[in-house]
């Protein structure tokens, strides 16, 4: 399968052109395209450019608004509950967490919720941007629903990710980003397709018996969390799903749980819940970055128990993957994203991705 | 094996005695018994009276400090740092989650961090603390080395709990209060002692690999992240036990990773950190309790895959926990465990356990 390599900016103003061509509003849209960017840029491909094509969607039938921007609802020093007014999640998310940041600015914490938002791409994204005033950001949100509950054989929680950033010394930094189920969705479609078996402990079939057959996963069964069977601590992510559940739709007076409507349905709104955290590390001890430093030296400096596979901390996955971007000159995409997305853009009646004559093989 | 059972007053009152036969102020030897008895009270008997002896010993060496009270070292509205000021754990931790419902009440969220801790406890009897103001609570404390990063083959980092209590309407709540490894070091112990294997996905050895043998674990190995191998995503696990450092080491300014004293070393004092927040749900959207309540009713009413094996949330093992203890007219204790602890009571020459005529049968 061939791929080709397209600049961040390229990509950046595909994206833009997309939503404004169906009537988003510039900046909105710029927003959008800065966080599907990031989600290739970082290597996850599932929250980027793959997923334009959704947002465009949302935007021309009306499901997602254009108009507009969000509201703070009710406010202190510390909180504030955000109403996202249906606009895109990126907007809504943007809006949030640097208001969180300004609130941790004054008094060391902002804990900021939103209700009436959508899909808002990598948690890790918001989280992040509280890296740029030294401070801990987190992001939350609940998703549609795809996990079935430890001991249950219904899906009634979504892979409610948690993303938790914080500042290291020169530039460096921690970067938890990750969905409270064992795998995303995306990783057990892959599997079906190439027809490989999945490891035990990712899905469960219809009778909610662990199974190693992505297609059972996906026909009726579901993701199981984080630990998989009880046996191993699958209860724990279980819990931890629940946790994200209580920071987004029941903290923000959201949907939640089963009442979200299902992945990809587009008929209603999806008024999801999510919850933006900034600390700032200067309201404790001093010295964070550089301790922070030193816990991540440890961890990269442990001998590995293979001597090629180093140990790594939560972001490094991501770093890597940027810092091949760098060297490569862009982002790698496979050819058939690429024409999909072209084939969008056409019906939009925008120019297509800029030609894609940097073809590189696999 | 026989049992006794006593009552939560008894052994409340046993475990004073024996703290301030050994010097402990009065008021400080009864927030440490409280903990205990509901760690006991709630089924987790690792954390409950079975370590009062190490406790006992703490003051008893002078590792851990008699005199005095935490103090704050920094505040803002909605922040503190604490000084633990090497006092029983439970002093620093009702301090501080004291504090954070104060901030939250103001402020609606109050974060405080605490340097110079020790052994707290059950994570859940902290967080439980905001229940009773109608606010979300949360509590993580660092703790020994005893978790071997993903791909790694040395401890770095503790079972780093993570513990989150919310309230629903009429008294019901959510109480997750759950290690980042897979296991607690205690149930693989249980399973040495047996001679049992133990599930993969607990633990590995010393070259780093899963291994189902509990004697690998223990002499040289270590537990694994929530997760367990790479493939079912113990890396995830591995990130939220360093996130929980990051709040508790790294904010605070205590000790952190393998710094941190091994696991019933004494020699040093433990300088753990700990962290304490509280949310008000007031400061959000209204009927807080009541989507809860309806979150939990969703996931209790699920068919179950085996129709024996109920769906639970996190809090109700511990609930079904202690209404066997209310039905039997106390806690059930095993005879060793009762014995043991009447030879510590004799050494510090205080009195025994109250006569446990109440024996029971397994």
């Amino acid at each position: 399968m061939s791929r080709c390599l397209i600049s961040q900016e390229e990509v950046q103003s595909f994206i833009e052109r997309c939503m404004t061509g169906v009537g988003t509003k510039p900046h909105h849209a710029r927003s959008l395209a800065e966080v599907l960017v990031e989600g290739d840029h970082r290597g996850h491909y599932s929250h980027g450019l793959n997923r334009m094509d959704m947002y465009v969607k949302d935007i021309q039938t009306g499901i997602c608004e254009k108009h507009g921007e969000p509201a703070v609802e009710k406010e202190s020093a510390a909180t504030a509950l955000v109403d996202g007014r249906n606009l895109l999640g990126p907007v809504v998310g943007n809006f949030c967490m640097e208001l969180a940041v300004k609130k941790a600015r004054d008094v060391g914490v902002g804990w900021v919720v939103a209700h009436g938002s959508n899909h808002y791409g990598i948690a890790g994204y918001y989280a992040m941007q509280a890296l740029k005033e030294n401070m801990i950001g987190m992001s939350f949100t609940n998703t549609s629903p795809l996990v079935v509950p430890t001991r249950g054989k219904e899906c009634t929680l979504g892979t409610n990710p948690i993303s938790v950033a914080a500042p290291a010394a020169d530039g460096d930094s921690l970067v938890l980003d990750m969905a409270t189920s064992a795998v995303a969705i995306g990783k057990v479609e892959l599997y079906e397709r190439r027809g490989d078996p999945i490891p035990e402990g990712w899905g469960c079939d219809a009778r909610g018996q662990l199974t190693t057959e992505p297609g059972r996963v996906l026909g009726g069964g579901g993701l199981v969390p984080l630990g998989g069977s009880e046996a191993t601590g699958g209860y724990k992510g279980f819990g931890l799903g629940m946790m994200v559940e209580v920071f987004c739709g029941i903290l923000a007076g959201a949907q939640y749980s089963k009442n979200i409507r299902t992945w990809k349905e587009t008929s209603r709104v999806a008024d999801l819940g999510q919850c933006f955290v900034a600390i700032n590390p200067e309201n404790f001890a001093p010295g964070f970055s550089e301790r922070l430093s030193d816990l991540l030296r440890i961890q990269r400096g442990l001998n590995p128990a293979n001597p090629d596979i180093p140990v790594l901390v939560a972001g490094d996955p991501e770093r890597m993957h940027m810092k091949m971007c760098e060297e490569m000159g862009g982002i790698p995409y496979h050819m058939n994203v690429v024409n999909y997305m072209n084939q969008c853009a056409q019906k939009v009646g925008v120019s297509t991705l800029l030609p894609c004559d940097r073809l590189i093989s696999n």
